[in-house]
């Protein structure tokens, strides 16, 4: 009988009963460190097909992804924090007409622009967001300084206004978000209305006004002090009315971050990022399932959201620097660069 | 060697290592059905105590809840839908000036009254939410429409009022949401503005004021289908400006409602039920970690949403009818009928 109980013994060692779900692959690689810090942006997904692009327009977008991330990166490199990496490089693409957020933001149906941001904290877990924005110059400004100098964590229309002007942040004439390219596309939209020939989806596919959607722009990065950043700006969809809020400025379905897991970016057709929770499920699953930044990202888009007939994309990044590109549409305006100054820059699918 | 092998296989049979959180007892409880249909509601939590509370006042809160759960119950149990049962429901509350919703709503920093609804259906997953509407009489009503009507999930301010007048919604005089004890609220709060002696979140702990920021109201409901729906109401907390939305129209953090788990509705300090995605949450737990509803709720409010700092609750009901009351304050108006007519109304903690 000593025996049995020794060889008994033997066996709860070497194959005790650990739960599985708290255990082996993912967890181990769950606690490797692969970047010491880094950053990861999107500038929105869609029918981007290379087809539709010159390489002109294509240089232009990856010079302008370049440009964006290494203003983050190198304040990451240089020990500055995930907010300000994050908000920084946006900013740049807010500044460019390229993307649907800030300066190049589509028109509403009124001929309006009206601006959605958000930023999470990954730290604290506190948040900023703000909705139909109209005349501030950085949305993600805003959304983070909701965050830090007041007690709300989103804000609307013209008071989110004029909280930003008691603020001090910049605050422009709406005509500053006018280029006549996001205009033509508001034209089309309408025509296509007017000829009936737009069904309920089709200012979604309409490859003439393909980017009218999806140009959201978004950042995740991990500083060297362990914070997880993650923001998003846009300007919603063309020829939106009734006041549409979509999923940018939805903490848990735009934008998500939290130390313990990652920071998520989202960028697609926003009514089912938020009906999906996206940004938040990648994190739950991490979680509560043990998953890796790349299995949870891979569900919540290809399953998950794909399932329920959404389309579009995520960045996103864990605490242990590990970076993920998800997107179900043909491309995706992308870039990440890791602490050793690896820079990847991306539109397609590849 | 016969007998070792043997007393293993025992072993493995009896202590096998199956994984402890796809099993035992919660799976047992997740798999039985309590009640083929029932209905659980809200109408606020916060810092209501016995010692402040009239026998009249007390008397006049239990009766409307009675009414309003009434309503739900019986379409439920005539075999009609939860989407039916929680619009009906809420509207009874939102007809009432007790609760913090519809005619009964908090007046803003501006004295107007500024509406938030969110409304969610576990079947199909689709959603509609409203933020800062001013004149629609029945906020949830036109979140639903949102939802059913419209390719949106979020509208706000006046574009939702004229989404819903071209819905033919009843629009109101927003005179009609003046009530004199609300407006009084706004006067004590910006009175203690001027004197300085509010700080930054005074206006959520005054006594007088107490119930000025905590009378959202909601409802969840299961209907003999297994269809799962959620929504809430809210005239959002007193004084607020800027725009500011909280909680009650963001899904997954005021309303979520999912077939495979459960429906949510969440009452309290909105920032905190944001930040903590506290209505998602609860599913995400039942759905990745095999909890019962009731150790969903209770880690979501006593652990996670307690240690950030936020205060409030929710109601919740699983797929299977169990139903759940959760909450850190020191009280809750809320109530609850099954399938077998029990009807429960509290409104302290006991």
């Amino acid at each position: 009988m000593k025996k049995v109980l020794f060889i008994l013994s033997l066996f709860m060692i070497f194959f005790g009963c650990k739960n599985p779900s708290e255990t082996p692959s993912s967890e181990l690689k769950l606690n490797e460190k692969t970047n010491e810090f880094a950053i990861i942006i999107h500038g929105g997904a869609g029918t981007i097909l290379k087809k539709n692009m010159s390489d002109e327009k294509e240089a232009e977008y990856k010079a302008k992804l370049e440009e964006a991330i290494k203003v983050g990166h190198t304040i990451l490199k240089n020990g500055g924090t995930s907010q300000e990496a994050v908000m920084k490089t946006i900013q740049v693409m807010e500044e460019s007409p390229l993307f649907n957020a800030g300066k190049g933001a589509v028109f509403t149906n009124a001929g309006t622009n009206e601006l959605d941001a958000s930023f999470m904290d990954g730290q604290t877990l506190n948040a900023g967001a703000v909705a139909g924005v109209k005349d501030v110059k950085s949305p993600i400004e805003l959304a983070i300084k909701v965050m830090t100098n007041s007690e709300h964590v989103m804000l609307s229309g013209d008071g989110a206004s004029q909280f930003a002007a008691a603020q001090g942040l910049e605050i422009v004439d709406p005509r500053y978000f006018f280029t006549q390219n996001r205009f033509n596309s508001l034209e089309r939209v309408k025509e296509k209305e007017a000829n009936k020939t737009a069904n309920k989806t089709s200012a979604f596919y309409d490859e003439t006004i393909k980017d009218s959607k999806f140009g959201t722009v978004g950042c995740v990065a991990l500083d060297k002090n362990g914070n997880i950043a993650a923001g998003t700006s846009t300007g919603g969809m063309t020829n939106k009315r009734w006041g549409r809020i979509g999923d940018a400025p939805i903490i848990g379905s735009g934008t998500y971050a939290n130390n313990k897991t990652c920071g998520v970016s989202s960028t697609g057709w926003g009514e089912y990022f938020i009906r999906s929770q996206v940004a938040y499920d990648i994190s739950a699953q991490m979680e509560y399932q043990q998953k890796t930044l790349k299995e949870a990202t891979a569900d919540v888009i290809q399953n998950k959201l794909t399932n329920l007939g959404g389309t579009g994309g995520v960045i996103a990044l864990d605490k242990n620097g590990n970076m993920s590109f998800e997107f179900n549409t043909a491309g995706m305006y992308r870039a990440s660069m890791n602490d050793n100054d690896e820079l990847i820059i991306k539109i397609y699918k590849e």
